[in-house]
């Protein structure tokens, strides 16, 4: 192993550029040199990479977004696509990559592994939805960046005695939603791992009302459904006005909270070792306080990995 | 003047708590007794209000929202609602009143000062859209959060080559869209004030992108359509596909900024100082970097109040 | 167990409210009534204290110090003083205690758990200084304020050209100093755990001037030497001059970010848990993960906590 | 006039970078060439400058320092110094500059617009110390940088009843301490343009004390005297003890506000105009809520320009 990649793919993170770094510092750490690789893996296909250096990833640990580019890449889903990823490697003697993103990013990474050039992933994504690691990069810059917006809009929902209905992102995970909440002090939370009782809900909003409460704060977590749809539901249900604020995209970024980058830094440096140890397949995570590396495959088996006890809490909080 | 009652009315704004904290403590300061009404005129019209001493307003200039919490008032558009308010005032030997709120709230105290109770409007609204004073109170917070968020946006932007669309508020004011897209380095900004020519957005989203630009950002103020309408029209008159973040009501939470704080001090004793001077009518303001007081009825004349130079200017810095 | 007291003891952390909160809302979810005690001992023993309901904790998750003030008390380290605190328990029938704070506090409440008034510890200090727990509440909050200042330093040091030195907190502990360091990019961190060499930070110095680095940042916990003393050290060994920040007492205030509110709320509950087993003397905490409570005479013994690979990765990365 | 040059000289502050963007952008827009000079007058006497172009400028309006760098240049004060940078004007066909710092960078300027080079001046210093315009850049950014700490550090004041010094910045110009000190509530405000009474000082510690106030917070100016040689004083006045911040070099860095951000779009552009309306000598200020430019020799005039009603407001509001 004398020269590794390194990529960003998929929806980017905050400390996707803290982890750049750390790879590329690590790596250069041990004697290696290393490779950037622009716009995900259709940069990988169209070999538009560059050598780094100490300076190249300086000043990048505190930004957000990639310094790399991500992108979502359809021509790597075929044959001829990987082939010419896999051609760019040779050419560009790369014998190893780290790839920074989600579940998605890594299954693209297993056919170069099974092709020799061995692949490492780093769990880049502010879902916090892949098996095998307690927290992924973006998570709790997320969710700093939700709770803010919470104490904003509690702000202005206790002036006026106002329900808020605020949508977050996670399509199949509720942990950002859930963190939020009961960071953030909500009424009721809404997540695709548990089912919701509309009764329940409507009973809160009473209850917290009668006894003077002077706002009320649901999370909808996107996958279950959207904002307005949820309060076209109480609406219809109750005859109870509520707002709708959808947080979307500014989610995504900002510049990372310094658990996220020591996380990122940790996993970087852990993922240029597992490469220098020769394996490939591999995902790097932390579990139970300890940064590990695991079998890539078990970071596609879809296994329940919500906390339902922090759901119980949340509930028991907020009466 | 013996005694003297506030009140925060209309669309909450940071900075009202500074405001509110200014006017008591300089009319304590004064020998005046101050009575601080809940729920703006509903509260005046219903008697829920109290005394309030220097206590009751430590520890809130940095508070977003209001502690006297806001409302809208039907009942006090109606001559009944007014008496009330009226008798309520007598009942509670309270001489005069400051109004925190927009020109909404500015037009129900006329009736009162007609009626011998002297009133004083403080410009409290994000939308810096009151004739007679350069700013309102909550302008600059507002501004400061939508850059935030711009700023966030931008990252994830940046990192996937995307154009957004970012509705901020502003129904017949585009101050704040205009400074925040200014500010924010968008490409475009669509206000009222000023008609758009989609050949020309559309012009400045492909020229950008020729010259290897990351991103756009769209800035619309939603007085002139909603983010999603304005994302249609790009799709039907171009086909670019673009994201919409519609920030809605963070715009109107969180502490408020330094310059919102001193506003809301030099503006809240200024009041008590119209009042003592046994004036009514008056509207506080800042002209020319003096704080000022005007006749009320000016700020009821809509007149031309953006800076067509600035709008000018955000074109030519975004080349 | 019909009544809890709560009180928080010690330097103040951020996240100290969401845990009273926690507390006495888990509390009230459980049957019980809860007592919540001012500026710690001093107010056990003076009886200043008020029955908590559900609305007394409203709206403080997200504010930093705590609602309930903090005191170091030096009469209750007396047999007198902790008489009368074991009086005033009786006189407001309280069965059992939660103490928030470091563990100077939690030694404080084992002489009332041995008098038959069960105590429960929750770990409440910036510093991360406690064994037994991974993470203490409010370091995860200081951390973030460190960063903060990390950044705003290193803007100016890198218009400059300039080295900085900066003095965090952490007398017996270099956590928070560690994990700023790693997370703000700095090239050097001196920390009570590990000796340091002044020829290895000196050549650091130099050899990222010989490489162009714009700026260098050095973080010395406090418990090694003040900012300013290491700041002579290396201008009597280099002739190399910089610049010296006190971080100082910014670091205990602020907002506490989700993560912190988040354990304060797991830490709250799990303690009030404990109580209502009939436990007393225990410490609650975060250990791989789990929160768990474990027997406090554990949070005394002094243990090596600081992962010193953590440390060996902070320079390979500032290369 | 068909190449203008840019530099930042002296202390750094927030809005430096948005500033040289407006500068570059409008220069271009107006067909002119733009050259960026680092280390402001040291890289003008080393000829060490870069062609800037719109890409260049890209993505810096939010970032703190300056991308071109800033250093003070004693060789630029002596006769051979001017005229090697006048020699690198020529050589490198410059027509005019442009210089944003302090007045002391200004001072500079005169001798090259007298040797035929107009330059004209942006005021970038936090100090918001000079004449002839109400506010310079960085300013604001300062201003919000110093409350947030002061919002911090009243936390853990309040939490603890202490008595807290904040040190700020502001050598001859007492405005940052005295918008903070009003705009964060202080209670007493110490700053080079009005006399200090240590009696009336102690007065107000005690008569807060005495009606319950759980913190004090006392704000001085650097250029009265330190943080602790004013707890010092206090200690032997009175016997009261306080704690020391000193907020330092914090306040220098940061994402500008969107105030200073616009502030630096407006001059920037204006400063292009003058130069090319063929005027050296002048510099930029906003004066009652318009751009001007005047002649710099007035900026050297010392006057009296802080606002002593707001210093008499402050103490009005604190009682």
């Amino acid at each position: 192993m004398k020269r590794i990649g390194v990529l960003t793919s998929g929806g980017d993170a905050p400390g996707m550029n803290a982890a750049i770094r750390a790879v590329a510092r690590k790596a250069m750490f041990e004697g290696l040199e290393v490779v950037g690789i622009y716009h995900g893996y259709q940069g990988l296909i169209d070999g538009n990479m560059e050598v780094l250096n100490l300076g190249s990833v300086g000043d990048i640990i505190q930004r957000g977004g990639t310094k790399l580019y991500s992108a979502r890449c359809p021509e790597f889903r075929t044959k001829e696509g990987q082939q010419k990823a896999i051609e760019q490697l040779k050419l560009n003697k790369i014998d190893g990559l780290v790839i920074i993103g989600g579940d998605g990013s890594y299954r693209g990474s297993m056919t170069l592994t099974n092709s020799g050039f061995p692949c490492v992933g780093i769990p880049g994504t502010i879902d916090n939805d892949i098996p095998g690691t307690d927290y992924t990069l973006g998570f709790d810059t997320a969710l700093n960046t939700v709770i803010d917006c919470i104490d904003k809009i509690r702000d202005t929902a206790t002036s006026h005695d106002r329900t808020f209905i605020i949508e977050v992102m996670g399509r199949d995970s509720g942990d950002l939603a859930l963190w939020a909440g009961l960071a953030g002090g909500a009424e009721t939370i809404i997540i695709p791992e548990e089912t919701y009782n509309m009764e329940e809900v409507i009973g809160r909003l009473k209850s917290g009302s009668t006894r003077g409460k002077k706002h009320s704060i649901i999370i909808v977590a996107e996958g279950v459904m959207s904002g307005s749809e949820f309060a076209a539901k109480i609406k219809e249900h109750a005859d109870i006005e509520t707002r709708v604020s959808v947080l979307g995209h500014i989610q995504r970024g900002g510049s990372p909270t310094g658990r996220d980058r020591v996380l990122a830094s940790l996993f970087g440096a852990k993922a240029v070792e597992v490469l220098l140890a020769g394996h490939g397949g591999r995902a790097i995570g932390i579990q139970n306080h300890q940064v590990v590396d695991y079998d890539m495959n078990e970071a596609f088996e879809k296994g329940e990995i919500m906390d339902s006890k922090m759901y119980q809490l949340s509930k028991e909080l907020s009466i």
